[in-house]
């Protein structure tokens, strides 16, 4: 029998601000061989999520924090090499959190068989995986947008933003996305058909605004917190609806979060801000699964991935998506 | 025929922080005799609320501002002296935004004729006013306690939040209340029902909302902003509702409005902060008026007023209301 090599990331120091290549510990073991109910997976796509840097720190969340010595958790792709577990055999497609590592050990219980020959494999990472399952409940079943509104949402060239706009889009709603930089927002207007762009880097945030929303803002769907949330609550209509998915601008903050200053905007407007995980409408993936592809399928839903090659690249390609470089879903290929 | 004399308070500047004395004109001018669908009041008890700050400045609110030289705006209740309205005769006990004044002459159809032998008269701008219906809806349709769950209320002995609470106690919640004083931590203890005071002049709100909501905090209505929102997002449960009704810590800022630093509690927990504002409700207040009445009535709710008589104390009187000196609704006399 062949001994696998376990090319793998551990978590060895926390880290403060950005993340750094010494937070890590990059080795290789012996893979462990498959024990009852377990699966031996050959990792080739890793999901880099904005997520990943709250995961690292100490303190409750949603989801309890990758321990100091462990294997660094992230959602991942691969092909099973060797099965213990009922209805899983060698030459499966799986996704799950098999973690950034090159062969993966783990329960077949938390992992998911796909049909890699309905769509090139990146995608059930992106718009047929969270991202995609991020958007459409998030933008559908918190945000609520009906046909006619005007939805905002920025990181509108990330993994989920591209989709939220898209999908609104397809909802018949006036799509507005806020983006870092020109080559964004070309893209996201002339390719994936939004309304207008604004270029928070190059441009004011809250003019613009007025300019493209000149009806106010129905639905926001936040990604990144900080500034743009309040320029965002100074112009929403009545009972608005903000859908709080993430604050990619507050992650690596060494000093306290900036809590939105127009939050007041909730009560004159009689507006609500709420937030999602997407883990929670895990019993109505399906669903989303079966929209999204749909819409992949007739065109009216574009994907876009950024596969950056080599496992070892991780702290570094990481990195993008907190400094704005990354353009479409970022994905590690092992 | 009477010539009837006014004696008003009308608005001359724009408070910048405190509102001060000079910021109004207190004068006497002849009363205006009512016009076809007008009736004249003689106005008795004079609401004075947290809402009036925000009235007084310049912008886009949920109402106009009032506008400099004109009587300042507030809910009251008074006696008709003279008609020229279907269905309103002198004698006829009305309340309505009649102003702060002593005799009004306004639009009969923007008044409400209340029944004074139900209840004393202060009672109609308390527990079976506008508090009341904003502690009704903002507590039962926005906050939607379930029994056995955790609610905090922030200005617990102020006219809203002393309401919220017995009313979430009457839904069979865990009930703490924030207030500041030790009296009226008492009071709302002893008097009221609540499960547990905190006394945030005193005490470390944090630690003691870790001690008396050992459950976590389902629902919390806020009515003050600041720092205690930031300690009740940091302790709120699963699913958690935060209603949004005030900020009074904020209202006589002149530096920015201290936004929620930790509102992405909102994401980890998936809850939702929604702004009420209770004239949304206008349309059902006769049922929350029954439920408020009825509760009174077999003794299940108390309610508390603070009665400061002279017309012409207006200014410091609304004062108190931001100090903290008052204690139960605030209201003046004529």
């Amino acid at each position: 029998m062949t001994q696998h090599q376990n090319r793998q990331f551990r978590l060895v120091s926390r880290p403060v601000g950005h993340v750094r290549r010494e937070d890590f510990e990059f080795r290789t073991d012996p893979a462990r061989a498959p024990a009852a109910g377990e699966i031996m997976v050959g990792v080739e796509y890793i999901s880099l999520d904005p997520a990943m840097r709250g995961w690292m720190n100490e303190g409750k969340s949603y989801i309890k924090p990758v321990g100091l010595g462990e294997v660094m958790r992230a959602g991942a792709l691969g092909t099973v090499i060797e099965s213990q577990a009922e209805g899983f055999a060698p030459g499966d497609v799986v996704t799950g959190a098999l973690g950034v590592q090159s062969v993966a050990t783990v329960a077949a219980k938390d992992c998911t068989k796909v049909d890699a020959t309905l769509a090139p494999k990146p995608l059930f990472l992106s718009a047929l995986g969270m991202p995609g399952m991020t958007a459409y409940f998030g933008l559908l079943a918190v945000g609520e947008p009906k046909p006619g509104e005007t939805v905002v949402v920025s990181g509108a060239a990330g993994a989920v933003g591209a989709l939220v706009g898209q999908i609104a889009r397809i909802q018949g709603c006036h799509v507005v996305g806020i983006a870092g930089a020109a080559e964004k927002c070309r893209y996201i207007v002339e390719d994936l058909g939004f309304d207008a762009a604004i270029d928070y880097k190059s441009e004011k945030v809250a003019s613009r605004l007025r300019e493209t929303c000149p009806k106010g803002i129905d639905v926001y769907f936040d990604n990144v917190g900080g500034q743009i949330l309040d320029d965002c609550l100074a112009q929403i209509n009545l009972r608005a609806r903000i859908v709080i998915c993430g604050a990619i601008s507050q992650y690596n903050n060494t000093t306290p979060v900036k809590g939105p200053s127009n939050y007041l905007s909730l009560l004159v407007n009689r507006a609500r801000m709420q937030g999602m995980i997407v883990f929670d409408y895990a019993d109505r993936y399906a669903e989303g699964a079966k929209a999204m592809a749909g819409w992949l399928r007739d065109g009216r839903l574009k994907s876009r991935e950024d596969i950056v090659p080599g496992l070892e690249t991780f702290p570094d390609t990481l990195q993008k998506l907190f400094t704005g470089e990354n353009f479409g879903k970022l994905i590690l290929q092992v």
